[in-house]
């Protein structure tokens, strides 16, 4: 029996871009063999978004990249309404990088629980949701910030260690995350690769203000060093953790993230800071993409059940 | 027999507002003698937003005018969940500038229905709406907008009458719609004040492309005009009007408009056409203020049923 791809649960048979991650749409597109088609985006004088596509399929796959998310979340209800009116009969989210997800209770009182209400409203538009290291602290599971849909959270590590194989980092090199939530992440790198790993302590103050501890019996000095993390934003992370590891004497420090959403200041204060290079996967587009998730997804899409 | 006012359908037990329209929502709140508390915003680097708010009742009406929409839409989601995990048992939005009404087919093959996707997504965080002149066209009731909830379509029109009153408009004016969908807001204004009114005829060929012509029999040679409108966006629409108006020898030209969305360069644009002032409605706010709407709210939310 021959079993129509259409028919599991999260291969689309269409995919649908937005301009700015055209780019990796139409390689994932190329990948599974299915049509892709661009959404098109007109800005209007009065702040409005008139989006325009037309549904390859009856399957369809958004994929769109959702940081500084605010404007591409409407842009996104609005392209999934688009499709709907043109008979998609299953629309799936594709966002390797999921927006508003640390924020899954009220660190003070009156806060939104974002994770909750984003969740919720992209959950009335599509029907499944496929993100990649999305930053999920106490809820376990995807499909709890999306109402029970099916959803696949992904991790870039694979192709993280793909990438680091060929480069065939020294035995003496040592993985570090940068806190806690990271441990999965930084095991899933080091572990395939045979290398020593540890996680520093972190304290957060403020959007910038982080403070940092390496376990002491952590020997740096002379060796290489992979920092992970899943999301790069500030920098101020990274930042600080890669100073203390170059005051410990470390021989290099290489970055690599899931998702970098730095700016160039950023950027240049990791390089004064130590940082050599920053390398990450290419679900945010960004200077320092070097790895591409296309297979990730590809994988996930064919063995989801 | 005392009812409450709480037990009223729209009346609000407490506002809540956003910081760009505290003075109009404090003034409403005041105008209800119920308490207010503003929507705090925090800005985080990678562009996602923290909102707060401390909930102070259970009917809580959320003031926020929606011109530039997107972001704003996000963080009145956001704050709507945050009023409900507190407890509110009712939620109003009041935008007195209400986004995304034009679109309300698609007017080329797969445009977005951005009047249905935003009103389904709004209406799955409120339970009453209301707004002032919103640009219902084709759609006969708001009510429809928001998946049958109970919904206020007010209008500024007894606002503008009320400030022309005081101004005391020559006999001889002329009050001009720019187009047939003003008709009902023209005759609403010019009837009060007994005045002559007609409406020009418009043709859109773009954002900024718009031809105009005014009734052939219309006279306003020597006489005072008097342009009214629901919006004023580019200022396309009324620079054009101003232009044939001033070239027929009108001896002046005041517009009025419930909402005023145009930057410095179409007000400047307005001025040179032959515009001699633009008084708006303060839902949205705008250098041109000048009429307040909180009598109008304040009455829509007393009688509303």
């Amino acid at each position: 029996m021959v079993i129509p791809l259409s028919d599991t649960l999260f291969l689309p048979d269409a995919i649908c871009g937005f301009s700015e991650c055209a780019a990796q749409a139409t390689r994932l597109a190329a990948a599974l063999r299915v049509p892709y088609a661009p959404v098109d985006i007109h800005a209007f004088p009065d702040g409005e978004s008139r989006v325009r596509v037309k549904a390859p399929g009856r399957h369809v796959a958004l994929y769109r990249t959702l940081d500084h998310p605010n404007a591409k979340l409407i842009e996104v209800i609005l392209a999934a309404s688009a499709l709907r009116d043109q008979g998609a009969a299953r629309l799936t989210l594709i966002a390797p990088y999921l927006p508003y997800m640390r924020q899954d209770i009220a660190f003070h009182p009156g806060e939104a629980v974002s994770q909750k209400a984003i969740g919720q409203m992209l959950s009335g538009a599509f029907d499944r949701f496929v993100a990649v290291d999305p930053h999920l602290h106490r809820t376990s599971n995807l499909s709890v910030v999306f109402g029970g849909k099916p959803s696949l959270a992904l991790t870039g590590a694979s192709a993280i260690v793909a990438h680091l194989m060929t480069l065939k980092p020294a035995p003496e090199t040592v993985v570090i995350g940068p806190d806690e939530e990271s441990e999965t992440l930084t095991r899933a790198v080091a572990l395939p690769l045979g290398l020593n790993w540890t996680l520093a302590k972190k304290e957060r103050h403020g959007d910038r203000d982080v403070r940092i501890a390496i376990p002491p019996d952590v020997d740096v000095a002379g060796r290489p060093v992979i920092i992970v993390d899943d999301v790069i934003s500030s920098g101020a992370t990274i930042t600080t953790i890669a100073r203390i590891i170059r005051d410990k004497g470390s021989r290099s420090i290489d970055v690599y993230a899931t998702h970098a959403l730095c700016d160039d200041q950023a950027m240049e204060a990791m390089a004064d800071a130590g940082v050599d290079r920053l390398i990450s996967c290419d679900g945010v587009p960004h200077r320092s993409n070097g790895i591409s998730l296309t297979d990730v997804i590809v994988s996930g899409l064919r063995i989801s059940p």
